[in-house]
């Protein structure tokens, strides 16, 4: 194909997005030939504005196009609570439950040996800080952190680092559970889950 | 969702792409923030071409970003055979055989009476122009039409539309071939497809 077309030159770079092979972009690219003026337009006004505006909140270190995200603006809020998570994705999974109405903290990354990520690559400092000073977070003292990262080797490993740092202040540190999926199903559970779903049982 | 943030403004606008929900979005969006600035940058500059510059081929109705695509100026291709193909990616899944080194003539669409589409509403004007006068294919004098469309019924109707008004010209017609696909299995080959392999079997 001839690279220098407009169209070849989108989709090649549309090849470049994670999962859009060759057949997708194509078809992204003529859909967006044949659709009005404006997706093309506000999809290329929508990704300049997200590398341009984009930075960490300074509060809890989510994405945002402002100094403070929308969740550390927000006076909706409970901010005595600080649910700590891996990354925005995660912050996002745990937005759509709806159940959640404390603030966050995103360590951008988790503490992984194997991949030579500690403590200090991530955001650590800044969830002390708030944790020290009801300053850094807003003029609220906080009163409970909740450490939402995987429950995988680095998840637990990140898990109790943060709780080892957490428990000489004066601050409740808890874990989300882990367990057999709603919906799941024993026999096809795996050995780790179950085992794990049996040692924290709670009493009914 | 606070839809005033950049993030979610650029999923919210990834999501009307086809086959692009909410997940598939929001991994996109975090992957372009993620990379250097060139992508976005980069895809934004694509897609405004894509609307600003692109165009129909003056001569074969190609999508193109200058008045003749790159097919039509090349020196290297058969001009003297015109394949007749429905639209642009039909055109693309052709070239990526490799096989073809003629010419084409892009319909934008398939004479369709359940959904009111007459050979009017196609390019097959310019076609026939084409045939008629030397001048009009760039100066070369076409020999042969190769009918493209898919073998459905639109398709086939299109097609013998097609040889009935080509044929009082003196230009060759021909059809590609249906029968059952290269790695095809006679067992679990529909019908249709079986019968026309049959009466259209050659001899070896």
């Amino acid at each position: 194909m001839d690279h220098t077309e407009p169209i070849d030159q989108l989709i090649s770079t549309l090849t470049r997005l994670p999962g859009i092979g060759e057949r997708t972009a194509s078809r992204l690219a003529f859909f967006i030939l044949d659709e009005p003026d404006r997706l093309a337009e506000e999809l290329s006004e929508a990704l300049t504005a997200v590398k341009d505006e984009v930075g960490f909140c300074e509060r809890c270190c989510n994405l945002t196009g402002e100094p403070l995200c929308s969740i550390c603006r927000s006076t909706d809020r409970d901010h005595s609570t600080i649910c700590v998570v891996a990354d925005t994705p995660d912050l996002r999974a745990i937005e759509t439950t709806g159940e959640y109405q404390g603030a966050y903290h995103v360590l951008h990354g988790i503490i992984s040996p194997l991949e030579g990520v500690g403590p200090d690559d991530l955001r650590m400092g800044e969830l002390l800080e708030r944790l020290e000073s009801a300053e850094a977070n807003g003029g609220e003292a906080v009163e409970e952190v909740i450490v939402a990262t995987s429950p995988s080797v680095d998840g637990e490993a990140t898990s109790l680092y943060l709780s080892k740092a957490i428990n000489p202040l004066d601050v409740e540190v808890s874990r989300i559970a882990s367990g057999v999926p709603i919906g799941g199903n024993l026999e096809h559970t795996d050995k780790s889950t179950l085992s794990r779903a049996l040692s924290e049982r709670r009493e009914l």
